[in-house]
């Protein structure tokens, strides 16, 4: 057998979870099959399988690398709208906030998913109230569950409205922080 | 012919969209065929065929049930933690945030579907908005935003992750109105 760099291994697996994600933002993943996904990556069938069993491993690569991309480093005014510029440009240049739409609605049907993006969640609750030092651990708790909970709601209406302005988002985030 | 009351044909209209709630809910929209719906309501193809030419149109005739159920009619500490009480309840006996995670995913590939959900993010806006006497027109819109965000985060959430505490959530949304 010829020898296989490392790098390679790493690129090709690459070139299938990138594909896999046009895909899935485009038509979901009910709608995708493992034989789309070897026609969308360019690679052969045999070299997708060798990386992925199935389709649903390949939902959990995407998740795993989609994690603490956008999570904020500090909760200034600035920081919070920087964060949500973030979400923004990925649904614009990447159509993630279309993917992000899937992979809930998928999670919603598959507890394996639903531990994932449940996990995902509460990193990002556990950044956000890591920042929050002034305050107890329950208000850091309880502030953070309102803050996630306006990051998903922004990101889920860039999937069904289209492009949105951050800026009432942003305010509305501050004023979860200040209050 | 027979004579059919219209009573007996809301009821049967009413039968098959209830069956698709559900069918929905568990399997998404893509996983789901009309013949799936045919059998899960009980009633003939025929019948189906006579309310409804698509499954798209069923999910529309869903959607239009579905608006303003919960919406707030005062903007109270109390009326808003009820609103997120509601939400909660729908999703533990009838299985609706589920749903909605369906719905919110297809409204993302499908422009029709969108331009529906749009309508309704744009309803509940207009709600919130209205009830916001005391403020300009343009505070009341960005205040509205950030409700609506909460929202939308929360009932993806009880999708996701399962039954939670309205509690930090009408706090976020109390910390929105009041900044």
């Amino acid at each position: 057998m010829p020898k296989v760099t490392q790098g390679h291994l790493d690129a090709r697996r690459q070139q299938i979870v990138d594909a896999a994600r046009v895909r899935f933002a485009s038509h979901g993943f009910a709608r995708t099959s493992m034989a789309d996904l070897v026609a969308a990556s360019g690679l052969s069938t045999g070299a997708i399988y060798r990386d992925f069993s199935s389709k649903d491993e390949i939902v959990t690569a995407i998740c795993e690398q989609s994690s603490g991309e956008v999570f904020p480093t500090e909760l200034t005014a600035e920081s919070v709208h920087g964060m949500l510029e973030r979400i923004r440009s990925r649904a614009r240049e990447h159509d993630h906030a279309r993917l992000v739409a899937q992979i809930y609605a998928e999670a919603a049907l598959a507890p394996p998913l639903a531990a994932i993006v449940d996990r995902q969640f509460a990193e990002l609750r556990s950044t956000v109230a890591s920042l929050l030092c002034d305050r107890t651990d329950d208000d850091a708790a309880r502030i953070a569950e309102g803050f996630v909970a306006v990051c998903v709601g922004y990101s889920q209406q860039l999937a069904v409205r289209g492009d949105l302005d951050p800026s009432p988002f942003a305010t509305a985030l501050m004023a979860i922080l200040e209050h």
